[in-house]
């Protein structure tokens, strides 16, 4: 794995957190789509993310405006 | 092959899990356009996705603002 | 730590600062979203604002247009 | 040249191909614009597109949405 | 410092004389924002603009359209 | 010099022709801003583009849909 994927960075530790308690989220793209649902699992260059119809969006970090969460 | 084209990684597996199945894809782009069809083949640039119509276009992956699938 | 994220570049220890003096910043985001806020953390990709309805924006680096502080 | 660019790849094989049958293709850019032309030459960086009205259009990858071909 | 940021590159040079001469510049960024100011600092990452009102936008060089000088 | 900037490739060699020949030339940006006039200087990371009205604009590679010429 690549350093940039340490999980000892905040921003990669708070998806692994997310992740593990299925926390609702949400997710602002630069195309201007804005989604909602749980992540399923991460890796250096993309998240998954489940919306409520049980679909899959794989979506590249650099697509991400940002991620919303409580 | 670099390290971030790694199969191991879930990203890249996915993609070529949907490409053995032929599995019908939607695919937004930073461009705006929604895209529907079945990839074809990646590389560590790009997805190729094969239309309705038969015509063929080669995605960059930076241009993908998510890869949607059930 | 890579190099780039190296404290002593003017771009890192500026950010440094907002977070220890718990300031008050905007975000202009390439999705065209302003966020105003206070910045809880950053790290090489990220930055995390938590805005006034206490819900935290995890903005990756490369989709901020600026930051803006007095 | 750099490993990215090895012709091994489909992406830069494909395009290669293109260039030898100087075939039609489409472009499609960040930018919205769609411009249809053949391909004269492509590098790590750039691919160059002949438009019908002669003029050349040098588009850096990064710029690309999609390149359609049939 | 990375070579990226060799002060021998002339995008560079030019950044550290409009500093030294705190010269009117118009920044375009990848938001449509169009910022008028002068710039206070640049590092491998970001410029800093002051704009009139004496706020600072901290900018990340990957979100710039064009940097206008005269 | 970086390897990428080595002016043995075609989108290097074709802007130093560029430069040389003080040819006219079309600017089209991801901001979707479209600038004419001739290129001063380019580095790795930039192009100067000088306009009608005498003024440079320093322009980021990275922000480039497409540069026209004939």
């Amino acid at each position: 794995m690549s350093q940039e994927f340490a999980t000892g960075f905040p921003s990669v530790r708070q998806i692994q957190n997310l992740i593990r308690d299925q926390q609702a989220v949400e997710v602002k793209l630069m195309t201007g789509d804005l989604l909602s649902g749980h992540i399923l699992w991460q890796d250096p260059q993309c998240i998954c993310l489940q919306t409520e119809d049980q679909s899959k969006h794989q979506i590249w970090k650099q697509a991400i405006g940002f991620l919303k969460y409580s």
